[in-house]
């Protein structure tokens, strides 16, 4: 109801630009010689005092043009933005040299003024075009691919991102559940974007929006239609150590008998918008809902994949019997030497080539990679990074907790359970952000302890 | 229905804030020695990497601590938002000198990121507060009191604008009709803040949506309940004259009878939004709106004030016949100095003060007054200068057009048509910008060019 | 946001009716001499196969054609419905005698076809046009008039019941709260309805829907914008004993306070529905309502009238002391013989006119007025059968309930609390229905006995 | 969101049911013995007077109660329903000879309220319940399978059949277009209701919700999320000749070029309707919708199917030649004659086994037996009944209309256009009542002149 509705604005204002569009175009839209007018001046024309009193009509042109361009054309578009709408040199030295000579706060806002990309109003008014935001974001996912070809547009997306931190700002965002009342518009964009645990088809959705399953997402009001982010939530009793059966499409339980809300993916859907980040926001908002819905639920907690291990243990780990920190004293105790050297031999390739012996060795394994190797002075793992820099706690290391080829492929098998706590996120993010310090539970403190002491 | 919605997510959001806050205030928030955390120390907090981590909740404390402010403690957290919030000297220093040795477009944008007030990050974080962009309208609002005394407050307040303009674009507002369909919540605040013809009550408000008007505002997501600026519509057969009978409480008329849309009131409803422009954009859009819901409809003209000409003429007018210019030069004809004469000795307090033969003398000054008294190329009188500047025409100029004591007041009871007619908007928009040029119509040609030429 | 769409479906069968009917009446509508078609013949024409395939067109005609209609014409109306919509003569004997014979189930059914009223086929017929529903309610508020110059048209009435009963069944009505986000069309509503203490204007409205009062009616999916039937409740610490400090403009309290939900006014509002009861149904929904928002609420009240008081006070009294019954007995004390005769003697205009010892005695007036003064076998007085029978307690009975000029005269200001307590609403109601006992709470019982005992 | 809203009244209402018969449950639905209260006994208290106080409760316990019945205990219920809930045998014979004796209206009218059936009354009360409009249409259903056991519960259907016809009356229903952004709930009932051409997946939904289709369906209040019927349109280019085209999954044409709509499938949704038909105000309401929203739509048509043909070739053609009738004549031409004996001898398994000179005798036979074969007076096939009977043009007969399997074994692949043309309905429909004449186009028209001619 909503998007019909939103549509017939959409489509008021579209009509409004055809019309008066139609007459400017005919009279002025091509050059004195024939030639149509270039994207570039369109967009010099949206900057100046015309566009302000044909407003959204020639935003709109500006966007219709821009999406009617190929690959090179985009290219050529985006080089133009870069060149074209930089700050005048002089003015800017001009804005530099008086706020040396005198450091006034009114001259630094002066060369504030002065230093700003003139490209970002640009984007502001493309924004008045009907289903600009929209088109904004498809054309930030279209330069991230020509950055590729030319780091030099990097200036171009700093705009992009600039503007859309201040649009996307959470004070706008709004959190809905996403359900099997939700419109099928919305719904075919969750199975494409699911990012975690692909959604195979319909049915398969519709198991995920089952009365013991939950989804929440971030939409922006410009785009309703459109999640930002959508978490999946299971509802289950004890906290879940495997990903597989919380997939699987029977045994659906009874919300009312749960006690635990079990985070088990969490995607971002905009390209657009990659580099600004509502998964934070996301988790701790659903928190709150499922506590007020369901009072039984006590316990929050992520199972998450643990994608760099694989990458981490093969690469790494012929070296470490001759590095003598912790994991190479612990790796030298002969039982273990033995077991790891064994499970090196082997080619694991699916979930039959594990043996029940492996269980220990990788839970310590994973263990030690997610709370001692670094980058910097952070976790290596980005998954860690990002739930232990929320404030959450290492709760629970699991294995076989994704047996699916890609779960093997990426961790051995290995997911994680990171624990919110909203009483401790504080605490815990702290003492993560000063102290480099990873929070752990008891359970996790006994692995490592034991291993660290042998 | 929409508005419940968004009240729980407001809810359940500060329920969240409300939760870790709790915890965090015990903890945290008095100083060592026990004295309250000040709120500019908060607001360093939400900037940093803890504000990262708890979001809503610090930007909820924040805009709560505002709230409860006086008079100086408001002046006093500005001035702190102006000393405390500029961008650090020396990093800025350096930035401009890397610039300025190599002025390549990556040290331009690093300058740029120097400059920038961390004040707009700190305007950005609290708007996360739930409620967070309308408790910053509000304090916009009390911005603007502090400026009376302290100009130097500016630099904020233009940080404010810079973000409100980004926020606001045209793209992210919504047209919605309002009609006596309208939440209450959304029709108090149409009696509260109609600017030109005040509403009495909610039977005068009655009378302006019944069937023979049209109301219509922008409305921002984020601010659902709260239009930003409306606009009210008389749908009347031909140009209306007079403004006391469209407000009469009778005599409504079909709908489907009339082909003139009258826009006789707009009225801005945010304070906080000073210096912020719709109009522009509402009238142009009803316009569409209104073409497509009713195709009899063939023209749209506004009904509009003349509010400084009173004010021009009582100050002015004495020293006229003395000039040599072309008023003077008419003014000078025996005729109309003796009506000018015996016009200037009447005291006009209201509409029985009159003589018939005011008529003629009025149109013609007010005419004169509206297309050649200048305030530097544009026209002098401020509604004039929006019309005109929008593509409008000066259609025609009405004598006792308003005859209630604010309008003998403000214009001797003059009204004007602005005729917004969509396919020659562009090209006089353009005359006017470039050519200072006042497109008017036949009708008020003519006015112009016999007094011109006698 | 739903009346629109509602309105846009309505407008659309509209178009649908006008279309075809444009068609058939400049060929059909005229009977072959020129004159107009009759009402009557058209309602036997919906009745018609005709009428099955010009479905709701010529429905659309009849209402139309109903609505041009006089008073008079009205009458006429009824008349025709009375006289030449009743089942054929012959028929009905036809189905008597052949179920007479032999009195199988299918000969009783088809009994049961044969002697309902066309009628009711023609009011369901009716119904098909759009507004139809709405219509028909209006067409029996109309009816009520002509029944009482014409008792005989009661039998058209009862049809109308007998199908509002069925379409106004419980399990098609909804529950909607109204509050100041309501729609001003429904809230106009609430003004005009409000039978019990009247709404003087928009900011006494306001006033009854601020945080601490409460608003709900129940509404029919065929008639979005009118409530059917609404009830105001005062959220409250204790419970309340006097209407005029609720209906004050100011001391709003806080909603998360109250312990308390006092039912101060219940209002039907559909003069057409007259007879068709739904107040059980929304007191006890409205419980559960507040019960599931405000989990603090443990009592629930009405604060009701006594209508019939000061009537049976004034025109019965004289005679009691004569009667040899409990009240006989307990006026024949003398010391409340000589209050009474001195109460008496007082001509009770205001409340200025109360002395405080009518306090005691009016409170034990009333209070064996409500539980022994009887109509039949239930209690004489009308808000006190229908409270009791739905299972409430007589809780407590106050005097200077309501010091309004109504209150005084209905009741020398006596009003009651009514006590609903889900826990024992059934027990309650058995007792009232099977033993005609009036369950009172011990404040109520330790009056009466004293009183009996004396 | 309507969805949310409505199921949050129903939970309420079912909350309070509960609680209220937790404690009644506890207390009373234990008879003194100790053995369960039976459901007669629940539903004989439902339309007692206790059942007044209990509202919705006591309804709910009894759906409830039906709802956890298996075969044999359903089929009991029905035979307790049709056994005790007759009318009293007495109380019926007094109101009869009452009005045998004097046969005024009052006297007819209290035989009518004597002869109805209680079980009407309780059937409204069970109506009362959360989701009791639901779960009486799932009763009927069911009873609709033990009627085929037991033919006298017929009587129990009637009264079914009688109050659905008054609840599903046309001014109840909403019509609602079905699209993509309808919420998944909804479009899986699409999926699994298509009656006509099976829908197979998601995928072949969405190809049917694609910009050159339209669905519409009818909605009740109280079933929102259930269509009762709806329909599915092609916009296409001139006449269809064949669906196989349209089910189509790819070119997709523009709306905005079609000038034809095809009506190529409407499906009845709800068993628990059975013998309540909907249909015909469905396709004129979808006319009217589609008229309004594409103007340039000039042509409504079905695409129909034709069940029965192919049954009554196979059957009845060997004895036609021996007929002396108008096909018996016209296929004693030897040139038929001998393509008939052909294609008699083939077995027409599928598309590939025609030939394409059945075309042509396909085509005659079937528009005869459209005309022609008759049961009673009206046309043999059901579909053409319908469709003439609502108004609609025999317009074209298509040979290989429906290829698939079930199109040939129904009909030999022959597929009928019925064309809904506005401004001749009701002068169709008429004629075809009347004088039982069927309404051809004049391709039709010559198909039959030609052969009857000859």
């Amino acid at each position: 109801m909503r998007a019909e509705i939103f549509q017939n604005a959409i489509n008021s204002i579209a009509d409004a630009g055809r019309e008066m569009l139609n007459r400017r175009f005919s009279a002025n839209n091509k050059a004195e010689n024939g030639t149509e007018v270039k994207i570039s001046q369109l967009c010099k024309e949206l900057l100046s005092e015309k566009g302000e009193a044909m407003g959204t009509a020639l935003a709109r042109t500006v966007i219709e043009r821009y999406k009617s361009l190929d690959e090179e054309g985009r290219l050529s578009f985006f080089i133009t933005l870069r060149d074209e709408f930089e700050p005048e040199t002089e003015v800017l030295e001009d804005a530099i040299y008086t706020y040396l000579n005198d450091p006034t706060r009114e001259n630094r806002q002066d060369l504030e003024k002065a230093v700003e990309a003139p490209r970002q109003a640009l984007i502001r008014a493309m924004n008045m075009a009907p289903g600009g935001t929209s088109a904004l974001l498809k054309m930030r996912e279209d330069l991230q691919q020509c950055l590729k070809q030319d780091k030099s547009l990097r200036v171009v997306d700093a705009d992009f991102v600039h503007l859309f931190s201040s649009w996307f700002n959470r004070g706008f965002l709004r959190i809905r559940e996403i359900s099997w009342e939700t419109p099928a518009t919305v719904l075919e964009k969750i199975i494409k974007y699911e990012a975690v645990h692909a959604i195979a088809d319909w049915s398969d959705l519709r198991r995920r929006l089952e009365t013991d399953r939950r989804c929440y997402g971030f939409f922006h009001p410009a785009l309703m239609g459109e999640p930002l982010i959508f978490v999946e939530v299971a509802l289950t009793k004890e906290l879940s150590d495997a990903v597989q059966p919380l997939l699987e499409p029977d045994n659906v339980t009874k919300a009312e008998d749960a006690d635990t809300a079990i985070f088990y993916s969490i995607s971002n859907c905009q390209q657009g918008l990659k580099g600004i980040s509502f998964g934070n926001f996301l988790i701790k908002q659903v928190v709150m809902e499922l506590k007020q819905e369901l009072p039984n639920i006590k316990t929050f907690s992520t199972l998450s994949p643990v994608p760099m291990f694989r990458k981490w243990l093969d690469s790494n780990l012929d070296d470490f019997p001759e590095q003598d920190d912790e994991l190479g004293t612990w790796l030298k105790t002969s039982e273990f030497a033995e077991s790891f050297h064994e499970f090196k031999q082997r080619n694991v390739d699916s979930a039959s080539d594990f043996k029940d012996k492996d269980r220990d060795l990788l839970i310590k394994l994973c263990t030690y990679y997610l709370t001692e190797v670094k980058k910097g002075s952070a976790p290596y793992d980005p998954v860690a990074r990002f739930h232990l820099g929320n404030g959450a706690r290492l709760e629970r290391v699991n294995w076989s907790g994704d047996v699916s080829p890609n779960g093997i492929r990426q961790s051995y098998g290995m997911m994680v359970n990171y624990l919110y706590d909203l009483s401790s996120i504080e605490k815990n993010h702290e003492a993560f952000v000063n102290n480099n310090e990873v929070i752990v539970s008891d359970t996790v403190a006994k692995i490592l302890a034991i291993d660290k002491k042998r």
